[in-house]
């Protein structure tokens, strides 16, 4: 796949279109230092979001206004009258896009993107579609680990945390595989434990993983630690497991003494409490950049699905 | 009346008025495809809705956007903290006008627009004011039944569905007896059948009309069908009836192969099942192109209002 | 003080720096005068509301507008969804700041906006931390003053109402401390008298202040009648009280005939019935003024903060 005309899934990308987009993106970078430019010429994106990610659309918007284009918006199913009326999100969309050049869309339900963009004569980008996709988050981690470590070849990932859950974390590992010599390292309380399908993919990818119980022996012999949020609600009654679970996983001065010069912690926030807030002055801490970074990604898939 | 201050109600319109407004509305058409115009020099729109209709704000700021201006908005008087605290419609409107150029207002209450005109040193649209008027939905039926039929003298009209409380039908049965020859049929469940104060209104302007039963008759003998939605909740505990009126009044492939090649069907959406998704592809379904027209009936009234 | 970084509290405010501000915010009548400028080059300002307000960021909001720049939003805690699931109010900070030039902050906590600004590399408006400051409605009141009487030194102000509660009342007397030979006079039920710590500041800084009961025979001797809203809710179950203090303080035409030709009636809005409507005709009612200078205080901050 050369061309882009949606962005509903992290597997649409392949090596050559990523090296595009990082390309791209890192002229965005630029793009923002200079406040801003006009090639949307006030063209318009409509963020039509099912339910609400507070975040993911302040950054989709932030992103189409530093390219001098505009923003209709709604924020919540709830509030879509005519979905209360029972319309159907392809009614919806056949709608919506007499009013806008480009949709982005967040819903409930997995495969909501996909039905869009079947309809749709303007391009979707899904951002997050339920227990589904994802794909811009996935992006701006990749991105992020390219900028910050210099390189996705040969890249060793712990991921630590919820793994079974975590979206997140699923898609990168996926990514990842298309990469020549990753190396992967998962970190999580057995019941949150990557799932068989994710390390079955690796396999036949002939990616190099493994599975550790000790998060200090593993800090010191990666790249990146991509932490993510372990939720009370995924261990039911097992409030012990939890807890020991949670406090075995934490990034605290403890494992950034460990980690090497040039390692970097990522996040896809929000956190609650498992990264130390000690760590955040840490240079190697670069959960906070990594947000950013989804400005820029989100700009570069404005520019390249719009700039046709 | 020959300027446009305000858009308050559908009976505002003359002839005169319409075809200027239909003229522009064609520029805005051409305006969308060269992607926006900077006639608004970023002046602002505040969309006050105290109550949710997120297709028309969308379209409402999208037509504001495509002519270069700015918009302000809020969506819910719920979250309208100054009406919370018991602020009236006439202090609000004192207070955003001077925020905002023009003022789109949508209210749970008839004569809210009025109201809010009197009064307003702005350009007040009526948006929605409860059981009261929709002008510019009214006035983008009208335009599409111009340009997909390429007149309105003459034309032959069937409305279908809930014709006692859908003010979109009403609407047009308005509009339409100040045009020559015009011809209507209702055809309605008997207990949400047009109203005695159209039909004397039709009956007074000498514009022919008549009640049919059977929508495979009628659907032979028209340019236009104007479907409308049949909600549930009026038959009461009749549910039977609602099933049984539900059912007849469906337009699908057979009713397309009885109207003429050059008929067209419309509604004002959202549909739920009263139009089957197999009309969607007959070139003859006009009603996705209908709400795309709503946008550009928007720019040409912000045009107008704003334009002196 | 002299440079302006952050917009945190109105004490932060002295002569010469609202001597600045307010030659600004003239200039900025003119801005809007003429539809606007492009000073602010598309920059963005994200209004991040943990609680809605839509007047103030309506207000806010235009105001970015009116300079050309763009706007992206958020109303309510209960939909910012990282918030929900714990995120702290910094973390978001340094997240919105990068996608953002500024941020106009709403709160329910006192202090949230000397939080943020303690954490972040853009500046920080508050616009209302709960019990704590809401600094532009008192910078607004105070050009309001001196744009209608002429001068700040010298004035002689009634406040009227809600003493006790009101956050605006509070603010207004704190900084009209600042200017010389300021007489004021409060007027207010017992139960919502202006409390002591404001009336310790006026002792110490030997501002002449008397509280009376007769509003009557106030009006006749000031320059400025600044009205508040009395809320039922802090009389508890002393209903006839309320209703009597109530009474007793509502503006009305009996009071403007006893209020000097030059004089002005002021009210932070939303009022309910402390202000008869009779009076809004009268040219010395100043309150629906008052409320678009709102609209230039704010714009003449956002230059200042973001023309550096």
């Amino acid at each position: 796949m050369d061309s882009l005309d949606h962005v509903i899934e992290a597997q649409q990308f392949n090596r050559d279109l990523l090296a595009d987009l990082f390309a791209v993106t890192k002229e965005m970078e630029e793009v923002v230092s200079r406040y801003g430019s006009n090639i949307m010429n006030r063209r318009i994106m409509a963020t039509l979001f099912y339910e609400p990610s507070t975040r993911t659309r302040l950054s989709f918007e932030a992103a189409m206004y530093r390219l001098g284009g505009e923003v209709i918006t709604t924020e919540s199913a709830r509030e879509f009258s005519s979905a209360a009326k029972g319309e159907t999100l392809e009614d919806t969309i056949r709608i919506v896009q007499g009013y806008a050049d480009v949709i982005v869309l967040r819903h409930y339900e997995s495969g909501a993107a996909r039905r869009a963009a079947e309809v749709a004569s303007v391009p979707i980008i899904n951002a997050g579609d339920g227990p589904g996709q994802h794909p811009t988050q996935s992006l701006l981690d990749m991105y992020t680990i390219q900028k910050e470590i210099g390189r996705l070849d040969g890249v060793r990932v712990a991921m630590v945390g919820d793994l079974a859950n975590g979206r997140t974390a699923r898609s990168l590992a996926y990514l990842l595989a298309k990469y020549d010599d990753v190396k992967l390292t998962f970190v999580a309380p057995e019941v949150v434990a990557m799932k068989d399908d994710i390390k079955d993919h690796l396999v036949e990818h002939g990616v190099a993983f493994s599975e550790e119980e000790d998060l200090m022996k593993v800090a010191g012999e990666v790249d990146v630690i991509y932490q993510t949020r372990i939720q009370r609600e995924r261990f039911g009654d097992r409030t012990e497991d939890y807890e020991q679970a949670r406090g075995r996983y934490i990034i605290n001065q403890e494992v950034m003494d460990a980690l090497p010069s040039h390692g970097r912690v990522l996040h896809p926030l929000p956190r609650v409490d498992e990264i130390a807030p000690e760590v955040d002055a840490d240079p190697r801490a670069a959960y906070f950049r990594q947000a950013q970074n989804g400005l820029f990604i989100r700009m570069a898939l404005l520019r390249m699905l719009l700039e046709k």
